[in-house]
C-alpha cells in the first residue's frame, strides 16, 4: 500500500506506513554511502529545534494552534527517539544536511497529520517545508542541532574522564610509597615513585578535562534564526528572540544566539576547535596507554613493574597468555579520533562563501569521536586502571641495580668524574655506591645519604608520612 | 536457558541458543566502543581461512574426518554470512583480532557440535582453540583474512571506478566540440574544449585505477601458516604447504605465501600502502568534484557552463533550489578516506616487535574507505556524470569576452606589448582583437588566424572532424 | 689551530675559535638531517633560562661570583643572538634537545672562559655541565625555553591577526552598502551585503584570536626546576623557588612553575593544544582565502564581484594576467600548518614514561607554524585585504538576475507554489517578480515590498543609515 | 648603483649587480614567508628545462643562434648551481611557481646579456618572457622540473635505503644463531632468533624500496610542451617533439611526454602518490626504530637484549647516560614526513580546473621529505645499525624464564590443559617444563624435544648449520 508524493522534480511512491516522504526517499537513494544512520543524538537534537521553532511560531501566531500543537507533539516524539527508525538518510550525505532536515520535517508533518486524524502525505494541511520548517532553514537548524548534540556528548565524555581521573587518583595514593626507577629515552634514569607516575597521568587527563569544559561556552552560541545564509530572511525579529528562549527551555543547555548570524552560518571553526581538543586528549590518552603497556610488559621478559587486570584470554594459540587489551583499545580509539580530526579539518576548510556544505561528514566524525572517547575512557577506568596492581619486589630489584642514581653525586664530584664512575659500574656490573666508595670520592656516610633513592624522588621529602610507612 | 562456559579466567553464562561462547562474551563486554559490527566481508574471509585450515588439517590427519567435516561445514556457513549476527564483538577492539578470531572459532565449534548432534559448549568434543584454531593463530588468520577482504573490496572499487571512467569518456566525446575558456588560478586563461576537461578527469581516474591494480599482487601475499609470530610454531611444513593451496581454492584469488613469515606477521606496511593509494584517489576525486561544482555554479550568479542533473530539491527554505549534492558527497567521502588513512598510518606505525596489535582499527578504516569510495564512485557516475549537460551559449559568451586569448599574440609581438594590449582591453572593456587592430600590431587577417579559439585548443587541430561539425 | 676536547666517549679536535665544543660537534655530525638551524627564538630563550639559572645559583652560593658573573654575561649574549652562528646542531635531532642544550652550555662555558681571560676548552674552570647546566637538565631547560619562544611567537601572531582583523573591519564598513547575491553550495541563494561577508571574515579571525589568547596561560606554566624527570634531583628547594622568579624577570612573561613537575616534564599536550588551535586558525584562514579567490575570479569569466590588488604579474606566458597570489600563499601556509600539526601530534603521542624525547621536531614545527602564520597574516592584511575594491555594477547585475529572492515569497504563498514560480522563471529566463505577477500570486505593491533585496539582508534593516546612503 | 626595470604594474630599482629582475623582486617582497630558499635541486632542474627549451627553440629557428647560445650557456650555469644565491624567492609562494620560473628567467636573461657583453636589464635584446620563456609556461616548466628534482632525490633515497638494507642483512646473518623470546602485545610470546627479527626489518625496507622504484616510471612522464593549460598554445608541434628529446639528453633520466597534456598540467596526483609511498616508508622506519629502542632499553631496567652504538653523551645532567638518539631521529624524521604528506595531500586536493596553483608548497614538502629520509636512512645505517651488538646472555636468560614456550605443548595436550600449566608456572614462579612434568602430561624426553626453543623458531630447522654452530 503506497501513497504518491511529489516535489518540483517529480513524484514517487511512498509506503503508506512510512512517516518519511519523497525527499527522504530521494536522499536515501542518492546517498547509499556508509550504511550507517544519522547519530540518534543528532536526530533528537533536531527534534528539540523543531519543538522550539513550532512553539515560537504558534505563540507568535504564524502557525495556528491546532497545527502548531500537532507539530509540537510530533517533534517531541522525534526528540524522544520514537522515530529513529524512520530516519533513513545516510550519515554521509551531500547537501549540508538538507536531507536529514527534510527527513525529520517529513516525519513530523506526517506524524502531525496522523495526530490530526488526517492522512499521511496530505501536505496541504501540514507541510514539511511551509509549516514544519517555518522560519527555518537547514542552515540554521542543523548547525544548531549539531551543537546541541555535541554539548550532550561532551557532557558524557567529561563524566567518563572524571571517572578516569578518579581511578588514576586512587592509584596515585595507593602507589605513593613504591620507589622505582624512572626512565627517559627508555633508558635508566633516576628514581621516582610509582604514585608520582600515576599522578602525572591524572594531571594530563584533568588538563584535558579543563580544555573541553572551556570550549563549551563557544558551543552554546547557536545560529537558530539565521535561516539560509544568516540574514534571517523569513524569520521575524520576534521569532528570532523567542525561538532561542524556547530552545533554552527545551534543551536546558543555556544556549544563546551567536552575535553574527552570517558568521555563525558559514563558519565551522568551532567544530574544528572541539575536534582539535579531542585530538589533544587522544594523544594524551594514547601516551598513557602506551606507558601502561610498557610498565606491565612481561611477565617474564618485560619491565613487569605493574600488572593490568586480566579481562580476557589473550591468544587463540598461546595458552595462558593475557594481553593489555583495554590499553590497546584506548590506543586504537585515539588513532581513530586523530583520523576523524583530520576529516573534520578538511571538511571545515572546504566551506565556501555563505555556507559550509560539508556538515554531515563533520557531524558524523565528531559524534563518533565523542562516543568512542567516552566509551573507551569509562572502560579504561573500570576495566583497567581500577584493577592495576604493583610488583613491588620487581620495582625494588630494578631500582637497586640501576646506574642512574649516580646523578645525585654529580653536584658533589662534578659531571666528568661521575661519568667515569657510571661507566665503570656499568662495565664491571657493580653498584654505583661500591665504585664510588672504591674510588674514594665519597665517604660511606655521604654515600648513604646522597644515594638514598627516596630522597631523590622529591625535594624535601624526608618527612613524608606515606613514604616512611612504606619504606 | 543458559549454558556455563569457562576459560582460564573463570566462567560465564551463555544463552543456550547462542553459537558464540565465553570469549566472545568477554570481548563484547570489554569493547563496547563503536557499536559497529565487524565488517561482514572480514567475517566471511575468516570463514574462508577456517575452511582452508580445517580442510588441510583433516587431509593431513590432524583432525579426524568426522570432526573435520563438521568444522568445514560450519566454516562454510560463516563464509556465506549465515552467522553474521552471531559475531558480537565490536569493530574496534583490543587484542590484534583475537576476539574476532575467537568469536568465529566459538561459532564454528558450536555449529559443528550441532551438526554432530552434540550440545553447544561441549568443547571436549570440538574445541574452539584446539580444533577449530588448529595450527593457526589470530596473528596469521586475521591478517590473511584482512587481505582477502581487501582484495574483494578493491575489486568492487575497481568496477565502480571503471564505470566512472566510462561515464567521463562519454562526456569527453560528447563535449569535444565545445570551446570554452580555461581558467588558471580561477582567473581567465586561454581556450580549451569542454571535452578536454572531461578527458583529464578520466585520465586521473584511470591512473588511480592502475595504481590500485598494481598493489593487488602485494596483497595476495599472505602469512597463513605463520601462526603466532611467524615462526610457524605448531604448524607443520606439510600443513603450511597445503593450507595456502586450499585457501587459493576457497577464495579463487590467486593468493600465495609471503616469503618471510616473520616479516609478514609483524609488518602492516601493505595496509598503509593500500590506504595511501586510496588517499591519492580520494584527493583526485575531490578535485574533480570541486571542478564540477565550480563549472555548474549558478545558475545565474556563477560560472554556469554545465548543468549537473537535479537529483533532489536542494533547500528546505529556498524554493526551486537545486544543489550539486552528488559532487558534495564525493568530497565528503574523500575527506573521510583521508582521515581514515591517517588513522591507519598511526595504527601501523604503532606496531611493536613481533606483532602489530592495532589490526582491528586498521581493518575497520580500510574496509570503510573501500566501501564508501566504491559507493560514491558508482553514484557519482550514474547520478551525476552521466546526466551532465552543457550550456553552450554560456561557454561561447564567456569565450568571446575573454582577454586571455591575447596569449596567442605573444610570439608575434612580444610579451611586453601584448601585456599593454591586454591591460587596455580590460580597462576599456573592449575585445583583444579590437585593441590589437587599433594598435596596429596585427592585420585583420593575422588577427583572425591567430585569435581563432579553436586553433588554440590543440596543436594542429584544424582538420579535426568533431570540431568542424560542432563549430 | 685546534684544541682537543674529550667526553666519556672519547676526544675530538675543535677549531680554536669555536665556542661550541665536543658534544655540539658530535651532534652536528650525528644529525645532518634538515640543514636548517635551531630557530633563533628558541636559542635566545635557552639563553634566558641560562641567565635565570646562573643568577639563582650565584645568589644561593652554589656558583662563586666570578664564575657566576661570567656565565651570566655569556648567557645574556646568547639571549641577544650574539652566538646564533655557533649553534651548529640541526633543527631535527635525536635526544630530546640534549644537543641543543649542550651546544649552548658549551658556547656559554667557552665564552665565560674568554671573559675570564682563560682558554677555551678549559672546562676545569668553567664546566658546561657542572657549572653552566648546574641544577638543570635538558628536560626542564628545553621545554621551558620552548614555552618562552612559543609565547613570543604567539604574541607576534596575535599582532598580525589583529592587523588582519582591522583590515577586514575597514572593508566591512566600506562595503556595508553593497547588496549582492549570497551563494550556498556555490548556487544562487539570497541577497547579502558585501560588508556582511567581510564582517564574517573578521569574526572568525577574532574568535581564533581569542582561542590563542586563552591558551597563553597554560603556556606560562613551566617546569624549570624539574631537572631530569620532574623529581628535581640536584635542584634545591631554594633554587626552585628562586629560579622561576629570576626567569620571570629575564623574560617579562609572567611565567610560573607548573604544579606537578613530573607531569610537566613528561607531557607535551600543551604543544599539541597550541598547534591544534593554530590548525583551527589555518582552516579558517584558508576558507577566507578561498572565498576571496572565488569572489575575485574572472575578470571576464568568473564571479568578478571584487578585485584583489595586483601585486605582481601572474603569468610567464599570458600577458596582463594577474593572479590572487597573496590569497594563494595563505592557502599554502594553511596547508603547511595543518601538516605541521600532524607531525606535532604524532611526536607528542610518542612520549614514553618520564619524558617525551621528540621535543626537537615539535619545536621545529610549532615555531615554523607560528612564523609562517604571522608572516602570511600580515602580508594578507597589507598586500591583499587592504586594497580590495568592489565591482558594484557587477554585484547589482547578478543580484537582479537572481532566482533566489523567490525565498522571500515563501511565507506568503507556500513552498510548493514558490518552487513552481522559481522553476518557471529559470526555464523561461525571466525574473521572479515578472512570473509572480503573471501568476497573480502577488500584487505589484506586495512584490515590490517583499522582493526588495535590501530588506532581505537583515531583519528590520529598513532604517539603516549606511544603506539608505548607498542605495 | 641600480638599474630601473619595469613590468605592466610599474617599475622598480634593481641593484646593478643582481641577475634577478623586477618580477623576482616583487615576489621576494610579496612572499616573506618561511625564509627558506627554493630547494637547489629544483632550481637546477629548472635550469635543465631552460637548456632543453632554448636548444630546441634555437635548432628550430625561433631563437637566433647568438641569443640562443647565450641563453643556453646561462641556463647551464643555473643547472650547475652557479646562481643559487640569485634565487631570492621564498620556498612557499603564491602563484603556482610563476615567481620561481620568472626569477630564473630573469637570471638567465641577465646572464645572457652579460655573456653578450650587453647591460643587465636590456630586455629588448634578451627578454625573460619572450626569449627565455619562449614556448614555455610556468605551468609546464615547473611541474616538469619538480619531477626531475624528485627523481634525483628518490635516486639518492634509494641508495640510502639500499645501504640500510645491507646493514640489516649483515646483522641478520650475524645474529642468526641468537635465540631469544619473541613478544607480542609487549607480552612474552614464543622463541625467535634475533637474526629473524633483523631479517624482517630488512624485508620491510626492501618492500618500500620496490614501491618507490615502481613509481619512478610515472614520474618520468612530464608535461613540457603543454604551456599554460595543456593545449600547447604557443608551442609548435615540432618544438614539442624536440624539447622532450633535448630534455632527455640534458637530464639523462629517460623522461617522456605525458600522453594528455591537459591532464598532466592540472593533476598532481603523482605528487600525492610519491609522498604517500614515502609516508608508508616512514611508518615502516619508525616502527623499526621503535623496536630497536625497545630491544636496547636499559641497560639495567629495560629489555637490554641489544646495544646500540653510543654516538654521543645522552644527558646534560645524568652522567654516563647514553640514549638511542639515532633511532629517535629516525622517528622524528618519520613524523615530519607524515606531516609533510598531509600538507601535500591538502595542496593537491586544492587544484582547480586547469591548474593546481599549490605547486610550491608541494615541492617544498616533497623535497624536504626526500632529503630527510635520505639523510636519516644513511645515518641510521652507518651510525646505528652497523654497530649494533647483542647481549647473548641476557637473551638466553629471558628465554629460559619464559612461559610462552608452553605453546608448543598445545597440540599435544590441548589448549585448556596447557593454559592451566601456564597459569601454574607463572603463579609459582616455576618453569613450564617442571610443571608439565609434575602434572604428568609429558615424559622427560617428550618435554625435551617439544620444548627445545631452537626447534620453535622455524619449521624443520633442526639441521640448520648456523644454529648448530651457535647453540
Amino acid at each position: 500500500m503506497a501513497r504518491i508524493e511529489k516535489d518540483f522534480l517529480g513524484e514517487k511512491e511512498i509506503a503508506d506506513n512510512s512517516y518519511y516522504g519523497i525527499q527522504s526517499m530521494r536522499a536515501a537513494e542518492n546517498f547509499k554511502i556508509t550504511g550507517i544512520s544519522i547519530h540518534p543524538k543528532l536526530v533528537h537534537a533536531i527534534g528539540m529545534v523543531k519543538v522550539a521553532a513550532a512553539t515560537s511560531n504558534m505563540k507568535l501566531g504564524y502557525l495556528n494552534r491546532e497545527k502548531g500543537k500537532a507539530i509540537i507533539e510530533a517533534a517531541k516524539e522525534v526528540q524522544k527517539g520514537k522515530f529513529d527508525s524512520e530516519i533513513i538518510v545516510d550519515a554521509i550525505q551531500g547537501g549540508a544536511g538538507t536531507s536529514i532536515n527534510m527527513n525529520i520535517n517529513e516525519v513530523i508533518a506526517n506524524r502531525a497529520l496522523e495526530i490530526l486524524d488526517d492522512t499521511k502525505g496530505n501536505y496541504e494541511r501540514v507541510h514539511p517545508n511551509t509549516d514544519v520548517n517555518m522560519a527555518q532553514s537547514t542552515n540554521d537548524v542543523v548547525p544548531t542541532a549539531i551543537r546541541i548534540a555535541t554539548i550532550e556528548q561532551l557532557n558524557s565524555l567529561l563524566s567518563a574522564l572524571s571517572l578516569l581521573s578518579i581511578r588514576f587518583r586512587e592509584k596515585e595514593v595507593e602507589f605513593d610509597g613504591i620507589i622505582k626507577m624512572g626512565r627517559t629515552h627508555l633508558q635508566d634514569a633516576i628514581p621516582i615513585r610509582l604514585g608520582q607516575e600515576f599522578g602525572a597521568y591524572r594531571k594530563v587527563i584533568e588538563r584535558n578535562i579543563n580544555r573541553i569544559k572551556n570550549v563549551m561556552n563557544e558551543l552554546k552560541e547557536v545560529n537558530l534564526g539565521a535561516t539560509a545564509i544568516g540574514t534571517s530572511l523569513n524569520a521575524e525579529p520576534k521569532y528570532i528572540e523567542l525561538v532561542i528562549k524556547e530552545l533554552r527551555k527545551v534543551t536546558g543547555l543555556g544556549l544563546k544566539s551567536i552575535k553574527d548570524f552570517i558568521d555563525g552560518t558559514q563558519n565551522t571553526d568551532i567544530i574544528v576547535e572541539v575536534s582539535g581538543r579531542l585530538k589533544t586528549l587522544a594523544s594524551s590518552l594514547s601516551k598513557v596507554a602506551n606507558d601502561l603497556r610498557l610498565l606491565s610488559s612481561g611477565p617474564r621478559t618485560g619491565l613487569n613493574e605493574i600488572n593490568l587486570p586480566a579481562v580476557q584470554p589473550g591468544s587463540s594459540i598461546m595458552p595462558g597468555k593475557v594481553n593489555p587489551v583495554m590499553a590497546e583499545v584506548v590506543n586504537q580509539v585515539s588513532f581513530q579520533v586523530m583520523g576523524n580530526d583530520q576529516t573534520i579539518t578538511l571538511a571545515s576548510e572546504a566551506g565556501q562563501l555563505e555556507l559550509n556544505v560539508m556538515g554531515p561528514v563533520m557531524a558524523f566524525n565528531l559524534l563518533q569521536s565523542t562516543d568512542i572517547l567516552t566509551n573507551a575512557s569509562e572502560l579504561f577506568a573500570e576495566r583497567c586502571i581500577k584493577g592495576i596492581t604493583v610488583n613491588r619486589e620487581r620495582c625494588e630489584e630494578l631500582l637497586h641495580h640501576s646506574i642512574g642514581i649516580i646523578t645525585a653525586i654529580n653536584p658533589h664530584i662534578g659531571y666528568d668524574k661521575a661519568s667515569q664512575i657510571a661507566k665503570k659500574a656499568l662495565k664491571e656490573d657493580r653498584s654505583v655506591k661500591e665504585v664510588a666508595l672504591e674510588e674514594g670520592v665519597l665517604s660511606e656516610e655521604e654515600a648513604s645519604n646522597i644515594l638514598d633513592p627516596i630522597e631523590m624522588t622529591e625535594p624535601g621529602i624526608a618527612g613524608k608520612e606515606s613514604l616512611k610507612k612504606e619504606a
